[in-house]
Order: structure tokens, then sequence, then C-alpha cells
């Protein structure tokens, strides 16, 4: 039995008249050196190059933009390992409110100082020991103030899609989009809007080796709830996929695939030399898998997403230099 | 007395048609944190994402089209600090041609390598001792293959002037643009554009201070020689500016700012943390120079070049951590 989706293409296209002028149209890139390696001709959309630095935007906007403005009066609430952060912290200010964002004491510090530039308010948790839901959940119902979810919420994954509409307007024709997979948002918003307007395009999710929670998810065909994982890929590190993403990718996505924190760092290092483009270890997943040949398209057109760019130069410096992270 | 232009606006447009489909068209990034530091709207154009990573591929092909099949049936020669070294070997690969490049010996291994990618022969020299003039000019001779110079040639810069054709289409009316200057071709070339399509733009030039030898000819008012200059920003380390391109810039340009290494490196921190951007030293003397406030433009729209973005991750993080350049 299937369950029936409550984020239909047209929630996206709404969603994406929400954004219009609001978020960047991210630019397409291509690579003859990516393309030779893989085989394939590929289409890198860019949400490096998203406000604030990442996908998350598009999700936290089309959220926060459907609540009148009392409801918005006191400010919203969210958790987040970082991108989600500085997408709500920016999205409330320019609905004119305020955010407070319950955040790992591990975060990277460049997205904590990013959050707080963005005038968050930022409450710290150890996320291998605090349930971040229970004290999410409390500021928010303490404050009678809206909770924005990182990725488990229909107009989050709405939000997320438009990045889809986006890829099979300005890319044409796709085969195979393969999208980073971490809660689940980016990979069901756009193969919600993939299996409506592209139906033949495969869509494929990467996440890491170390945290395979949707590969498991998928093959058991439930959630399947992991340990936290140790990563570098700091955005990807939920211990279940969600629910309402859960049931949309598993009733659409074709593959998982997985890579190792060392083929992370091989995408990181190719797109900073051969792109110019500077990207979180999160937001390599899925060239990573294409590089690695995690993914093989040969002769097909594939367009995949970068998602997101936050990582300081001194984490990128400490990542590049370890010589062997597999 | 003024010294008539042999590079026109009409000569770029020409150019333009000759790159039209060949080169990227560069995508224009803005950022609202650099409006905040400098004051000013900031149009970035991103030339690190033109072909083979820097502006430089433009004039190369400008020139090399030009010549008959038969003219290039025995190969083309230039001498590079890099950049302009990979742009021949590109180009002349794609007019069904070879290149032999002449190449300081001390050139990051990054430009070497991509050099040699794109299918060019290399000859190594000492820029401290060799004079890469003779064996450029021997090379060419003997072969009886046409020199593509590197950027006092007509050609060369007519196709870097293109760069300001897009920006004067794609940002919008500018008050000021402000260039990286190195042997002057990109500043002659978009000079010539803006002087004649956007008049009221300013133009100002900015180069090193360890290597500031358009400012100090500009001063003299006619081309002074200075030491091979010892700066990180190995794209610009020739020591008098071209003919041409002098006689271009002295007649149009208005100021010659001049940055530190330290404002260099600064410069490409900002653009890897805040528009998620890989820029090498000689590519970031333009930004360097607003951040810095060298360049203070309060109130006005301000287009600026990244003129280029090959720097491997190595020296990236070698430059970043040097705690003290200045």
């Amino acid at each position: 039995m299937t369950t029936e989706p409550n984020v239909t293409v047209d929630d996206v296209h709404a969603a994406a008249k929400r954004l219009a002028g609001v978020a960047h149209r991210t630019p397409i890139h291509t690579c003859a050196t990516l393309d030779e390696r893989t085989g394939a001709t590929v289409f890198v959309k860019c949400e490096s190059f998203q406000r604030t630095g990442a996908f998350k935007f598009r999700g936290a906007y089309n959220a926060i933009a459907q609540f009148a403005p009392e409801q918005l009066a006191r400010g919203v609430v969210a958790f987040s390992s970082g991108n989600h952060a500085q997408a709500v912290a920016l999205a409330a200010r320019m609905r004119g409110t305020s955010a407070t964002i319950v955040m790992p004491r591990d975060t990277p510090p460049p997205k904590l100082a990013a959050t707080r530039d963005y005038g968050a308010e930022i409450v710290l948790f150890d996320r291998y020991t605090d349930d971040r839901f229970a004290i999410t959940d409390k500021l928010a119902a303490d404050g009678g103030r809206p909770l924005i979810p990182p990725y488990d919420h229909p107009a989050v994954i709405a939000g997320a899609g438009t990045t889809a509409i986006e890829i099979v307007d300005d890319a044409g024709p796709i085969d195979a989009l393969v999208v980073p997979l971490g809660g689940g948002a980016q990979m069901a918003g756009c193969a919600t809007v993939a299996s409506a307007i592209s139906p033949d395009t495969r869509l494929i999710g990467v996440e890491t080796a170390a945290g395979d929670k949707n590969r498991r998810s998928m093959l058991a065909g439930e959630r399947v709830r992991i340990p936290v994982p140790r990563t570098i890929a700091d955005g990807v590190t939920g211990e279940i996929p969600g629910e309402l993403t859960f049931a949309i990718n598993h009733r659409l996505v074709s593959d998982v695939a997985v890579v190792d924190d060392s083929e992370i760092v091989a995408a990181m290092e190719f797109l900073f030399d051969r792109m110019k483009l500077v990207v979180e270890p999160s937001g390599a997943l899925a060239v990573a898998a294409l590089l690695a040949g995690r993914v093989s398209l040969p002769g097909a057109r594939v367009a995949t997403i970068i998602s997101g760019g936050n990582i300081g130069t001194e984490q990128f410096s400490e990542l590049l230099g370890r010589a062997d992270l597999g």
C-alpha cells in the first residue's frame, strides 16, 4: 500500500512563485573534465550560490512565508546543524521577525557566526547526549512561536523542490538527477517535480557510507534509525529519514548510493581545482558519487546538485590536508 | 600629443562575435556583505569561470582565430606565467593546431599541469636570469609559427575587452569599473569599451604595491621598468607595461591603486567564505582594493572583475595560513 504524498508539483510551483525575486535562481555550471571523468554530460546546479550559501533557504523561506504576520510576531524557532539555521535566520529577518536556533555544539564556527550575523539567537546542544527535539519543542511551545523544521514539512519540501524546476528549465531533458541525501527534503522536493514533469528521469540519492540511513530504510521498506554518524559531512548527520520525506523518496527514488569521506574530499578538491567552486562536504556528496564511480551513467545527461558551500578556509585546508580519510 | 589607439570598440565587437559560443559568458555575482563592507553596490564579473579559469582565453582565442589554417599548420608559440599559457593551449587545440609555451620555472604546478593537459608542449625558463623574449622569439622564428603575445597585441586587447561589453549589458549603468592590472590588456580592452559606450564610467586599475609598474608609468607619463616584483600575485609579475596597453591605459584610466599581499589574501578569504568563489591572488586584486578601502566609492555602482581562479588547494591553504604577509 502506498502512502499518498501530501506534497504535489502544484505546491512546488506555488513555492516558486513565493521565492521569485527572493531566492537566487542559481546557475548551472558544466566542466569538460567532469564529463570526461564520468563519461556523462553533467549539469551542476550550484546551490552554494543560493542565499545563505545553501539550498535550505528555499524551504525555510517558503515555510515562514506561509505564516501570517501575527503568527510570526514573537519570532520562529528551528533546530539545525548549520545551513537550515542560516536559512531560517535570514528568512525570518526578511519576513520582519526574529529566529531562535537550536544548534549542535560542534557546528563549524563559520556556520555559527553566519547564523548570528543574520540576527538569530543561538541555543547550543550536545548532539551525542541531548535531545534536540525536546529542547526545540519546549522553546517553541513556551514562546508560542512557530517551529520551522529542517526537512520533514510539506512547505520545506516544496521549497526545496523549486531547484528541480529550474534544472529542468535550464538544462533541458535530463536522464538522471543525482541529489545529496540527508533528511531528504531536497530529494523529496526534486523527486516530486521530476516525477510530474520529467517522468523518465531516474532519481538517485547519495549519502555517506557512515550515515546510510536512507539506503537502509529503502531496503527495509521502513524508516531505520542509525547511530549518530561520524562523518566530515556535517550537514547530513541525522539518525533517521523524515517521515514525510521518506514516504516520498521511498516511492520515487530508484537508488541510493553511498560515498566515504575520502571520496567527498576528492570531490571537494576537484570542484575547487577544476570548477573554481567552494563546496562543503555535504554539498559535494552527489558529485563525489559521480567522480568515484559509485553512480555510473555513461552517455547520460545527468543533473546534479551542489547543495551548499558553507565551509571556512581553515576547515577546508584541514580536510584537504588529511592523507587518509577512507 | 596623444597616440591614436589601434584598438577600437568595433574591434571588441568583432572579437565578441568570434567568441560567441566559444568563450563562456561568465556570470556576475553580488554579495550583500561586500556591499555593506564597501558602501557601494558591487557587481563581480567572475572570469574565474571563463574557459581555462581566467579571462586570458578571450584574448588568446581572438588572436589565434585571426590566422588562416595554413598559418597555424605548424602550431603557435607563447610565453606566460600561467593563465595565458592555458588559454593559448586550449585555443590552439580548438582551432585544430598545437602550442609551444615558454613558462617560468616557478610557475605553480597546477598551472603547468593544466597547460600540459590542454595538449601544449612546455619550455621552462628562469624568470630572474633568462631572457624569455629571446627564447620565445627564437622558438617562433625557427618554427615559422605565429607568436601569441600575452597582452601587448590588438587582438588580445580586443578579446579581453569583450568582458566589459558583457558587464555593461548585464549589470546596467556603472559608475566605476575596477580592474586588475598586469600587462594591461584587460584594463585596456575594458577601457576601450567603457569609454565608447559608457563614457561616464570611471576606470580604475589595481596592481600590487611590490609591482606597481603601471602606477609609476602613469605618474611618469611613460613606461617605467621595475625589478621583477616578488609578490604572491604570480599572474602579474612583468617588469614593464605593454607599449600598446600603456598607450591606451594612460589615456583612459583615471587611477591606479595598489594593494599589498596581505590585502590580497584577505580578499581571497572573503571571496571563499562569503561568495564561495575560488580566486587566485592576481584575480583578487580589484576586490582586495575595494575591501581594503584602497579604492573607496561610497554610494556608487561599481563593477569589478575577478580575472582568474587558477590556484591549487595546496597553494591556497599555504597562503591563507600565513599570519603576516604585509
